[in-house]
């Protein structure tokens, strides 16, 4: 992958706002061992320092978004191990790295599935917000188990609607309903899921924005607030909080005079959280029932 | 008024999304007070009658809408105690109580916004959602005194944008967000201001979609929730609660497989509400600070 091509797919990175921090966090790992086997660099030492450098920016394209940080961290300390003499070797070794935290991530969101799916009854009817890769393995897992879901559109990009229409597609009674609609319909709800694009390390999520209504609407109906997500979405204690990123304020339509104001995510504290689901079991929150 | 015009009035009462109770409600006094003048009648008993059963008609055609309920109790209770000898005196006398009553409302509606504007600061910043006639004199009130309105979209009809655009023609700075943004935007609201559909006889409050998330997010934001209407908007004690009443699914453009659900109304409870102002005053809710 040249120069021309990586930029490419950074800009793609930071436009891209239908998919969840998951997937993007994968694709970056695609990037860069695209980049590892083809990068326009013939010398080992300039080549470990371009890759240094495509790993730092694809993580600064999405500040918001947690699995990109630590695996991209993860990918330049694996990276910095290695020996630049052999060009050769190290875009294999480098390549081979970012394969690797792929599908440790993958399998991981696979574990944090299958954790989330055992915890939920046939018959349940879950309120669902915004895409989220991990929360879509959950529901194939539910696919002929009579489930129910509830999806809010996901203003202003509208993903609930591609959400809504997968499931269905899976054979599920699929309620689609507006954001506003949260407070009415928690009650109906035998479980709101959602996934993370952060996880703070006092337990909160910072997930699409509508996620903290959503689950002050579940408290209020006494119907519980559920988390899944893979642990590597933590952020360290010691790391700044995240900024939040704005997302195209024209999606709004400003009428003339008026100002658009879009934010990507919002922040649910971890009091209104009743399970977190990760690929090592179900983690009880301050309200579960 | 003919049958048909009346007709016609009733579907454009029953299909009217975007405006408030209390507007329609002044609407429906304007269609009595037009039967009582052109109604095809000439007999004054069958006269009575056929204004009896407009005024409910016009009540049943929104049974979320409580000032037309009353509006409409009133002006039926006014017409039974006219006598019908003299249909000339009648039609008189009827169309007379039909503009009393919208004269009435709209007295109390001024008084109400001008007991919420007076304790609203300058320099404050007011979360909106939805339209309301009573929150639009109220806002109206405050140009000038530096007020900036943070209003919702308002899906799916978005009468959130048209609110915009008339407050920033009034010289308000202004923000419009998507209603999932009520978690982010509460706690840069020094209030959040919205009108009632209904005020249930406990206090809590009957309105559009998407107040009840946005009064929970004010509580959690530690920001007042207030609610201003006219003391008719009261729902009796002994009447049955409202049916909800559903807006056109199709709105949510459901995709294939799916079902759009697309209710008009959600109830927050008293608990939630800091303020409610009438034209009586304003009165202490539990969330006051």
């Amino acid at each position: 992958m040249d120069r021309d091509a990586f930029a490419q797919s950074l800009q793609d990175l930071r436009a891209d706002r239908t998919h969840g921090a998951a997937e993007l966090a994968g694709r970056a790992m695609d990037v860069l061992e695209e980049s590892a086997r083809g990068a326009a660099v013939t010398d080992g030492a300039a080549l470990k320092r371009e890759l240094d450098w495509r790993a730092g920016a694809l993580a600064e394209a999405r500040p918001g978004m947690m699995p990109l940080a630590n695996l991209t961290r993860r990918f330049r300390a694996d990276l910095d191990a290695l020996d630049p003499a052999d060009p050769g070797s190290l875009r294999r070794d480098a390549a081979a790295a970012a394969r690797r935290l792929r599908d440790v991530a993958r399998t991981a969101a696979e574990q944090a599935a299958d954790n989330a799916a055992a915890a939920i009854s046939a018959g349940s009817t879950l309120l669902l917000h915004s895409e989220s890769s991990t929360v879509r393995r959950v529901l194939h897992r539910l696919v002929g188990h009579d489930v129910r879901a509830i999806v809010t559109e996901s203003r202003p990009r509208d993903e609930g609607r591609s959400v809504a229409a997968r499931l269905a597609a899976w054979g599920f009674a699929v309620d689609l309903v507006p954001d506003a609609a949260v407070g009415l319909m928690a009650d109906r709800a035998d479980l709101a899921l959602v996934g993370a694009d952060t996880l703070l390390p006092d337990g909160g999520v910072v997930n699409k924005a509508g996620t903290f209504p959503l689950a002050l609407a579940c408290r209020a109906a006494g119907v519980p607030f559920c988390v899944v997500s893979k642990s590597f979405k933590q952020r360290p204690g010691d790391m700044p909080p995240p900024d939040n990123e704005a997302d195209d304020p024209g999606l709004l339509h400003p009428p003339a005079g008026v100002t658009g104001v879009n934010w990507l995510f919002d922040t649910t504290p971890a009091r209104l959280v009743a399970w977190w689901y990760d690929e090592h079991g179900a983690h009880r929150g301050p309200a579960a029932p």
